[in-house]
């Protein structure tokens, strides 16, 4: 299948870091060869959901919701069960967070790939970042490697993953957002991982988001809690 | 993540040819170490899932359906979309059947891989084939290369693919069946796209197992619609 190398998907949290991402594809792309999908997962942060659909509107950009009800069918993580809370320390067993989703940022892209395939579009953007990533393997610049491949073959389908965070720190995120003109939107965002609005402030994507925009010297947009 | 590679999880479709790995994965890894796992993906052979039930009865395995509500979301394909009839001929925009479900042994076995991470399983057997694969890329075995990769990169997880039919015609995938005492649960499993029960016996689903079981001079256990 022969798809448009002018026209990109991005994958849109409704975070800081897909927001930026969308700056990026939006500069890079131009406004009107840029789409958005956000997945409805059954997320802790479901206000995710509504913060993506600001933020798309806000940038000028469609925004589709896609479902996904199997990780909640599969249990067992802190971002999809409700009966487990989020933990600050590396689960002793896998060696990995409780926030953890087995396979999240693969299907996701799998799916954004599907829709892209329909729509002809070439390239899929994601916010992952393999420096200060949380610990998510599926972040890294080899898993997301591996995937690409996978994509262009299972679906006979020119596809590239664009990810341009992969090697910046928060402070480099924070500052990309800004030279792109994404400041504003960020405003629009959500990154608390339980779920607050205001922010919490204490888990550790709140944490890893002060950090950032401290270190950037720019003050965040989204008001905090306290 | 360490996974015992003594166990094994078959993506049970309900059909010939999963039905036949499930016979595979027993013969290999031991009843007590197989477990199988089937998807509800609002596919138009929903009677699939009663039959993948009974196979896994019938083998004394344990089966889990897992929800997949995108695929129908996505919509456009005629194995999810009601309003869309099986085709005989390849589409001549994707060069692809319109059966096509772009992704869908991508996310079968990203999920399947998800299932086996939380119960440090080693081992996915699936019954893709590149020989009478009806023309889908996603059962070419460069792709489940692809795949495999990206799912021990993306979940810290030294999980193996198997597809023990994959160079196999639909003949040597019957015989491989009888030699493993799978023949008598081929009465319980599914094939027709059309979903009838009795077989359509038309399309290219019920077209291609008859020919196998003619080829290899076996009565298919499976009563015919005629």
């Amino acid at each position: 299948m022969r798809a448009d190398p002018d026209k990109a998907l991005v994958v849109l949290s409704g975070g800081q870091d897909s927001t930026t991402c969308l700056y990026w594809a939006i500069d890079r792309f131009g406004q009107a060869n840029v789409d958005t999908v956000t997945f409805d997962y059954g997320q802790r942060h479901r206000i995710e959901l509504e913060c993506a659909a600001r933020v798309a509107e806000f940038a000028g950009v469609h925004n589709r919701v896609l479902p996904i009800d199997t990780f909640t069918a599969l249990g067992g993580d802190a971002l999809t069960d409700d009966a487990i809370e989020v933990a600050q320390e590396i689960d002793a067993g896998s060696g990995l967070p409780n926030t953890f989703v087995p396979g999240r940022n693969l299907v996701f892209l799998t799916f954004a790939a599907a829709y892209a395939w329909r729509r002809a579009i070439a390239n899929l953007v994601t916010g992952v970042a393999q420096t200060d990533y949380s610990g998510y393997p599926d972040c890294r610049e080899n898993t997301m490697a591996a995937l690409q491949d996978a994509l262009s073959l299972g679906m006979e389908f020119d596809v590239t993953i664009h990810t341009p965070l992969m090697h910046l720190s928060k402070r480099e995120t924070v500052e990309l957002a800004r030279d792109l003109g994404g400041l504003p939107a960020m405003a629009l965002t959500h990154t608390c991982y339980n779920g607050e609005r205001p922010p919490c402030g204490k888990c550790p994507a709140c944490v890893l988001r002060a950090r950032g925009f401290a270190e950037a010297g720019i003050e965040d947009p989204l008001p905090a809690s306290s």
